[in-house]
């Protein structure tokens, strides 16, 4: 019997080498709240996020992934999934109640990468000037014109995007929606995703030949329409931030994608739209580059600084701006044929 | 434990007296595609649906639904979904596989709605001709202009919102999202929405006071962006079909709507957009009509036509184009003031 | 030969009793910029706007139209007008330059409107924080999610908006485009609109019955997008202002609408999109109401509110929220049928 | 005296090695309408054209430009357009009225482009079946997912872009909008543009180093928003055909773009959006690539055969779909780091 023991990604935990202006950029030029401070950690939120927090952002030597907060599927489901993990030999054991939710259960993916499952959580109740109009709201929208509503997905590296795919399905309970391989070498998985939910994805996995764990990728904020990805991106370049990559539509999912890099290096996305899983005994597809997977229009390359992990396998502090490729003559190196 | 016994709403049945042209409205002008055709029974779907047929369009004498398939997520939570329902006393027992889909167990619901529920089910292969380069796709997507993705939901007429939603809460694992009060009476519940999904609702009920049971409001399609709705109402309307209501925002679920009807004389919604609930535990949302649930932006009524249901209290065969209200003069009985 | 004397909309003078409340909700709710203040009138400025000022707020006891200001399409056009406007009689002579402009020829329109026209004109100069990263921008795009790109046009109370538009054509140059007379006596002429552009209108003429001379009907800005209408509606209402009418589509001009009112009652629109007229031979097109003139979807009513123009005929300071209209029971007087 | 002498871009002519399967493309998969046939040519045109025909394709050995139709402001201007073409050195004399306008003065642009100039022209009359409800359109809107509104622009190869914007400026009146230059060598400018309307563009001239006269680049429909244009690409693609470049979003005039080829080879463009230009004395503005000029987001550069002209500068017939660059690993040669 299938039975889907999360509920929801809740948060991320970021750590940045330059918290300050991390937490600067989040909240002026993306528009987030700022939930609260506390040690070394101050806890941002979307004004469409109905806990406490979506994202943490920790004082670090080296910009990586703190750790990725699930939400169970209920108390039960939080119980099935300790056993699992603990049988699976990952489970790290629980952690006190923090700020923004009660007991969590710590584990590692099988590449890595640091985990928390919990149930109880601190929904946000809004002070008075931030109250919404609309009851269903738990805040009411930003009159800031970069605000996500919410936080949507985490893409981590992994040295096995297949197996850890079917890891998160067998142990945890995901669905496994959609991969890429290579057409001519089907056995080497290059990218693929599991999801909690009806969207494609919460947790992608991004193919990493690179020997350090638990490296992070990116993750994704979401809001409502394309036109707010592409206001999103006349923001960041107007307020002087480099657009990585898009916007685009991946064919992974139909997401419209916009990539970037916050002040500490790490790569952050905003996206919207996709079709939508209901099925229970979805059967994951698989994708041949040639057919779209990452760029629907199937006319473009990923620029390589799409490549880089967090933290990087040199152990470099990578510069929060990536390298803009080849724009100095867009016609070409030798000007019209 | 909270327990998911439905995944997905996975067709409607609509009967109409008058089946050449409803056929004919959905495919020609709608743009749905056709499946197959049994009986008296035409069996259509949208582009981007999974399965077999999601509208099952059956002559009879006067416009009504037929019935609401339901696929359950599982097969032990359909075993689970049939014990409950005969429980309940409002089961009536298996019918044999059908085109789409096999053994479907049926109910009434606590309105005198006709559903099934299986978990068996066809998935369709498109024919060489309509299959889609993007492996994700069940069939490519439809080159006319109103062509919805899929199915959405369903809302039908109910003695009591509050009360139903709390049955098929119960007895199904359907979520109870949002609901309409009136001010100064709390008591009388207008409307009710419940989901199985991450949207605000796929079963909608609307206070109904006639004597008759089981009868249909609307139902739903969905497409991907906003500018779609308004595609649709214009294609809609160069096509000599009137709107009857939209295109606007409800506050329930902030979604984007537009009613109009069949040649049968039935409403139908071309949907978009909304906010997501992934909260096992979300609590039902009460709203005053002050609020905006119905229209968002809180300056319209809707039309008198939008409250009546199918059939008709009075038994007769509704008319299909709803009468325009007051646009003789838009500048008001006296003009200019 | 077919001579434009006009170049565009340049700005708008508003009169308003509430000069603090309209200047802050004009720039910390609606996004505007501050340009410049003198004497009791601040000047404000869209992101867009590429002259010093779009927007002049001036104190008065009553919320009203102070005066229009065109831009000629030339010094020799400024000239060509001036002895039009004399010979026409309602010339009213030549103003000092000013703030953001030079010297101006003052002139009534034939229902008493105060216009201006000049050629010479301050562009803004951005200051380092606020200059734009594209070449082509005024000023940076605005990080506010209500800020809209430009003034778009103004609508002004007519006696007679058919001889009116006729006047303006003949007198200015500009373009009749559209006009709305009433089916069963097409003589009455509700609604008309000249045009300097390729849009439908910067000038829309609306029928006034009233003896009061000059009124204003409404102004508008210019958003990119339908999406940005909608996001200006969501961000209005969270900010505790009402909606008075929209967001819909006028079958005139195609342009989707948005109109609230600002603190001293005078009514704003907010517009995108829209077919163009790129023919200087077009013929006025006259439409019935029936098809749709002011609500392309032809399905609501305005409400009465917007027959109300600037000052009030009773000569009464008008309330500047617009009464909502039966959201009480939306589902009608007598509930369901 | 500011003095533009052409209302609008009228129609372009296309030659082509494959007039079937061009006319069969732009009809079934892009959504053009038929007009008429004449000779080895067919006349089609946009749902939203308010001419006779918007592209004439005819049967050629090579794709290439066959002409570009503008029509004059006026019958004056067409006049003063004679005397200064006549004047130039570049007039050719007049050509009787043929399908769709009256008399037409033939010239060739200084880069050796066809161009004619007319005044009288005929107005697209819908037969009963294509006729629009809104009395405003020429024909109802396309029920086909692809069909744009309108002719847009074409844009032309040129030997001297700075200098042939200056040609159409002097001699018809054209404004010289926005040009790139090369950031080191100021004095070579890749890219320009002029208008005869509100919009960046109506001609681009993009330099050619080849020494083949009169090429084109690409010419360019109108869809009315981004999601439109995202529609097309969509239906493109599940239709088989490439998409060149985009969807994206120029830095020159704000529009958003797509770019694929016809059967006969020709580059095609879909774009929406853009800001407005409405002063007569706008100075063109100068950019340099690294601002974006291209891609707005400064992040992507153009695929080479983006550099193709046509007719192709070794007398070649150019294959229809354009290579599709490195899609075969999208994460780069040497896989993740």
């Amino acid at each position: 019997m299938y039975q889907p023991l999360i509920s929801q990604l809740a948060h991320i935990e970021l750590l940045t080498p330059r918290p300050a202006e991390s937490v600067e950029f989040f909240t002026d030029v993306f528009g987030l709240e700022r939930a609260s401070e506390e040690g070394n950690s101050a806890f941002l939120r979307c004004w469409g996020d109905y806990f406490h927090h979506s994202l943490q952002i920790t004082e670090a030597e080296r910009p990586a992934l703190g750790h990725i907060g699930w939400r169970s599927a209920g108390p039960d489901q939080l119980q099935i999934a300790v056993e699992r993990l603990e049988a699976s030999g990952l489970g790290e054991g629980w952690r006190e109640p923090v700020q923004g939710h009660g007991a969590a259960y710590r584990y590692k993916g099988p590449s890595g990468h640091q985990h928390e499952i919990f149930w109880d959580v601190d929904r946000y109740e809004a002070p008075p000037e931030l109250r919404s109009t609309f009851p269903t709201r738990p805040q009411r929208i930003s009159n800031r014109s970069a605000a996500p509503r919410q936080l949507d997905h985490v893409t981590v590296a992994s040295a096995d995007p297949l197996g850890d795919s079917h890891w998160y399905r067998d142990t945890l309970g995901y669905r496994h929606t959609e991969y890429t391989v290579v057409a001519d070498a089907p056995d080497v998985c290059f990218f693929s995703m599991v999801s909690t939910n009806e969207k494609s994805h919460d947790l992608g996995l991004s193919l990493d030949n690179s020997d350090v764990a638990g490296r992070l990728h990116h993750f994704a904020f979401w809001v409502d329409s394309v036109e707010d990805v592409l206001r999103v991106a006349d923001v960041l370049l107007e307020s002087g931030h480099a657009i990585e990559y898009g916007p685009g539509r991946h064919g992974h999912g139909e997401q419209t994608y916009l990539y970037f890099r916050e002040p500490g290096g790490i790569r952050v996305e905003v996206n919207s739209g996709g079709y939508r899983i209901y099925q229970p005994d979805w059967e994951a597809v698989r994708w041949f580059p040639e057919q779209g997977s990452n760029t629907m229009y199937r006319n473009t390359r990923m620029p390589d600084s799409m490549m880089e992990a967090f933290p990087l396998d040199d152990g470099s502090v990578v510069a929060p701006e990536p390298e803009l490729a080849g724009l100095a003559n867009p016609w070409g190196e030798e000007g019209s044929g």
